[in-house]
């Protein structure tokens, strides 16, 4: 029953029936993916993987992100935007899960509205976005922490369902179509977490989002597969998890909204370390305006922290994300932590490396994970302190707006120049759009 | 330790030093495939792949087989040759994992060697095809049998780490980018049984030789994935399966050939259906010869064939399939089963619903799968009988060469026409062909 419920639910969706709030999370949660997608569209991994398969690229229909005029066929956008949308380990969190559901969604369905002969108007892209990351994420939930637990990436796991249901609903699929798009995406169940630290990390959001684009392009040709593909003995949900609720999150669709729940990430390390990167971020006023030499820094940290990220001298950009003393260090020098300042230099700088060694971090078992105390004392004796009771980007204190922004403007300006800001205010108003393609061409 | 084994094997193996017999088995297991991929070219699954995705295709380099000169990219290629050369059913078999080992394998490869601008020889092409096929027949039988019972289709699922090996291999990857290869096509884990029966059990076949091809070419790039992707504690084996034995299999590289104990199928039908058919079709002259009435016809066979296939009154080609009364009568009737006699209309002819209305099957536990005991008794009371102990097909009874041809020319000859003998001709010369890509054109 849960696949036809699924099917029967997203195909019959109507965007006047989604709540404001929900329509308001799937657009933030658009524009900060689009930021990643930008952001990340010249890191090595989005780079090899568009000259490796270069050869096979179709009819150039549809957009790399931030590659002025690329376009490549709908399949290798979907590839390459979601590549290089999860490279930086920047995008959203549906935090429940863990998923980042945008990723695998959003690369499937730009790159297809984008290759529709058809304008594809902002709302029913919105609708078709939100009908996929429900979907997902309702999924996530049924199998939730069992299949992560095992092993399996469940961003990209689930994801794939979540794009063909997607681009399914853009097809109008009706409900049983729908269920073999459903079964055609769960049967390539792509995502290991070995690969974790590696290139395929984030090669699984791009392929997820093509395993979901194609499901649904064959199931509209009639293709089929199982109209009991997530809850069969030998489907999904059995095969990839030890226990599943599939009935439960199914019934819930429509009632209990997924896209609300989305978070944002304000810094690209693990959430472990944003209260100190917040906390300190918030002292560097008072600690500038004092104008003392800092003598020396203590943190009390959740214990997961230390267990996480207590890399005490990184020698590189990359465990400099593994380090709450690199983070502490950049809240206290930048009052930010952004990709830029996990360049292998930063990790290496002198200034950052001084303030780094004075830091010393504590477990403290009674705080949260998104809390932190953190207590700057100052060569003369004297102190600051900073008691954050939940970090900036968690569900309590979720990023602005303005926040948003700031982070897509730091993300995006090396590659847009001074046509950021247009775009980032074209991709705030999508929802309006008469076209996302044109809409995504008049960036350029 | 067991992917870089894997790997450095991979990498490292040359022409020269594997048996004669397993060059032999190696060239049978492609020329059956092929007959295959032709025999399927024309199948709804095919065609409606093809034309779902048409508008992806890249630059024409790779032949659809069957499909006189009709070209299109090799990821394209690698899954619709893919699709064609399982949808029938009727490809080969690794008996002791059940896997279908060529399709995977050969698709992938078959396209991406008419790719290239330099002239693949058939020798670096079987080289890497029995590369690829040993890879992925020691990771399935690491994992068999609970990963199968578990619901995981394992044609596709450890296909696609062979067609990484594979083109791997042709794309002579030292042994680290080998492994990141290995772990990219093992990330992606296609193919569930729920499927079985659908569109999407033939899709599988076809993507996880897209899957390893791609896999193959974003290491050749420098892709990284994991170096410990099939052992380590969140790595393939350990999440698609409760047990695995890799240092074992891993250990027997190149001293048991997998591909040696290919076998093929002489009937488009479960394999525990063919004792009967084969003894009936031994019975057919000894029976003609009567010029008498059948009366009755008395089979036993082991419990399994009832199980699986004790449909008595199948009603199309599909649910005939799963019938052993129908497998029986066209025995009698034509001493073959073939593709073509599996049509809905054969099904309902009166002719066969006769012979077939005439069968009694009964278990006997005594008898091995591949055995049977048939007994035809005529109006006027005399019969014959057959004693199959090994049915043809089996490793003990495998069919020959010219027994494979004949399926080649009864799969190709409505697709190919005249040139259905000159087409098998040049398939059984591939070992000495200076270049795959010539001589696969050349067939059209």
């Amino acid at each position: 029953m849960a696949t036809m419920k699924l099917a029967s639910w997203a195909s019959s969706l109507e965007y006047s029936t989604i709540p404001e709030s929900v329509r308001k999370a799937a657009i933030r949660s658009f524009y900060n993916w689009a930021g990643c997608a930008i952001g990340g569209s010249n890191h090595p991994a989005t780079i090899i993987a568009h000259d490796s398969l270069q050869a096979f690229f179709g009819a150039p229909t549809s957009s790399l992100l931030g590659q002025t005029a690329t376009r490549v066929d709908a399949q290798h956008a979907a590839l390459l935007n979601g590549i290089a949308s999860h490279v930086h380990d920047y995008d959203d969190t549906h935090l429940e899960t863990i998923i980042h559901p945008t990723g695998p969604v959003a690369s499937a369905l730009l790159a297809f509205a984008e290759s529709q002969p058809q304008a594809v108007g902002g709302e029913d892209f919105l609708l078709a976005m939100i009908a996929g990351i429900e979907a997902e994420c309702k999924i996530g939930l049924a199998v939730w922490p069992d299949h992560y637990d095992v092993g399996w990436h469940i961003t990209s796991t689930t994801g794939a369902i979540g794009a063909a249901v997607a681009v399914g609903r853009l097809l109008k699929l009706d409900a049983e179509r729908m269920a073999h798009a459903i079964g055609i995406a769960a049967a390539q169940v792509t995502g290991l977490r070995e690969m974790f630290g590696s290139h395929a990390k984030s090669f699984h959001v791009g392929r997820a989002a093509q395993n979901g684009l194609i499901a649904a392009l064959l199931a509209k040709g009639g293709f089929t597969s199982s109209t009991r593909a997530l809850e069969a003995k030998r489907g999904w949900a059995n095969v990839v998890s030890a226990v599943q609720k599939l009935d439960e999150l199914m019934a819930s669709l429509g009632k209990a909204w997924e896209t609300q729940k989305n978070s944002f990430k304000p810094f690209p390390c693990g959430i472990v370390i944003h209260p100190i990167i917040d906390g300190c971020a918030q002292l560097k006023p008072d600690v500038d305006a004092t104008g003392k030499q800092i003598g020396s820094i203590r943190a009390r940290v959740h214990p997961l922290v230390l267990e996480l990220t207590g890399k005490k001298k990184p020698k590189d950009g990359l465990e400099a994300k593994f380090s709450v003393y690199h983070g502490g260090a950049l809240g206290l020098l930048y009052g930010k932590a952004t990709p830029a300042l996990y360049e292998d230099c930063v990790a290496t700088d002198p200034k950052v490396v001084n303030i780094r060694d004075k830091i010393e971090a504590s477990e403290d078992n009674s705080l949260a994970a998104d809390e932190a105390y953190i207590t700057v004392t100052f060569e003369d004796g004297s102190e600051v302190e900073k008691h954050v009771v939940h970090a900036i980007g968690s569900t309590e204190v979720p990023m602005t707006d303005e926040q948003l922004t700031a982070k897509f403007v730091d993300q995006c300006q090396s590659l847009l120049g001074g046509r950021t800001q247009q775009v980032s205010d074209a991709l705030w108003r999508i929802e309006s759009a008469p076209g996302i393609a044109q809409l995504i061409r008049g960036l350029y």
